[in-house]
């Protein structure tokens, strides 16, 4: 059977990561985010010439097509193909070892086919991811609003980059939460209620 | 204090209308849906005349700057501008009178200033969309794609033209379903735990 898994995909400071936490902990089932994805993909001993010889990434149509067009040259550093290739390899082990929470890293389009998914999106309006990042990141020099720009605009580039999909498009999630009016308790109350 | 108001956009056989009327039920509150608005409007007796006269309409920059461009064009009876501003009318009224549910009519945009809103978007996949308004509304000489694909467009030209914000896009929203996929329950269940 299926494992099932909670896909949460978030704007930058909108508690999309907490959230995920709370719901992993009181549904009892582990939480995977980009840190600790980044880690398992270190610790998993997979190398460049791994993925390389890796015939699934080396012919697939929309990564060859993609890997040199204009999108290559607005941001996506090319080392981080293979950093995708790496953790897009983790995410499918962990699609068929366990039920768990998989926050961001385009886990809802890798596990779309082989995982029994719940695909949820946070957002929140700019005031609330503002204060947000500011209380848990702290000030930086570069203004806030920019750097929420930024890190969207980032995510949505790698998201379409590596998916073909549009990040943050209604049509892709079953739940779509704004936890800066519901709250982030809330957020969680959904989410588990619908696991 | 402000009424507090659940509001349903919805895409059309996403069974949105439905999932108003079983929240209403439930909370004891009365729902407004299209029918129910355009009847209200009707019995009013709030004519084109007294609609001309509102200087509020009249001025309207949103209004006067669109009226006669090109998205005139494209579909929107000119008749329905004094219907809208009926309905308009009849809505702001509703949202000063009591608690309840508004389904469509583009409820969010116009309370947004002047009631406690719960904004809330229901859309779902082609499959689930096409056999519920064969179900609802049986088969027609236009194919099911067309009939989804045209109601849905005049939807979002209308909200779009009257708002001139974009329907069904995200950030108007503090919860997103996919009755698809929840099924109609689930998701009332969800609007009412947050209400």
């Amino acid at each position: 059977m299926k494992k099932r898994i909670i896909t949460i995909g978030r704007e930058f400071g909108s508690g999309g990561r907490t959230i995920g936490k709370m719901v992993s902990e009181r549904l009892g089932i582990p939480c995977y985010d980009q840190e600790l994805i980044e880690k398992l993909a270190e610790e998993s001993g997979l190398s460049k010439d791994y993925i390389r010889d890796e015939s699934e990434y080396a012919s697939h149509s929309s990564w060859t097509a993609v890997a040199f067009s204009s999108v290559r040259s607005m941001g996506v550093p090319s080392n981080q193909d293979y950093l995708w290739a790496i953790q897009r390899k983790i995410i499918l082990q962990l699609g068929e070892k366990e039920n768990c929470v998989i926050v961001g890293r385009c886990a809802d389009a890798i596990l779309e086919d082989t995982a029994d998914l719940l695909k949820v999106f946070i957002h929140a309006d700019f005031e609330h991811r503002a204060a947000r990042i500011v209380e848990k990141y702290g000030e930086t020099e570069v203004p806030t609003e920019k750097r929420l720009r930024e890190k969207d605009k980032r995510r949505a580039l790698y998201y379409q980059f590596y998916t073909d999909l549009e990040w943050g498009k209604m049509d892709h999630y079953h739940v779509i939460l704004d936890s800066g009016v519901l709250g982030l308790e809330k957020c969680a109350d959904i989410i588990c209620s619908l696991y």
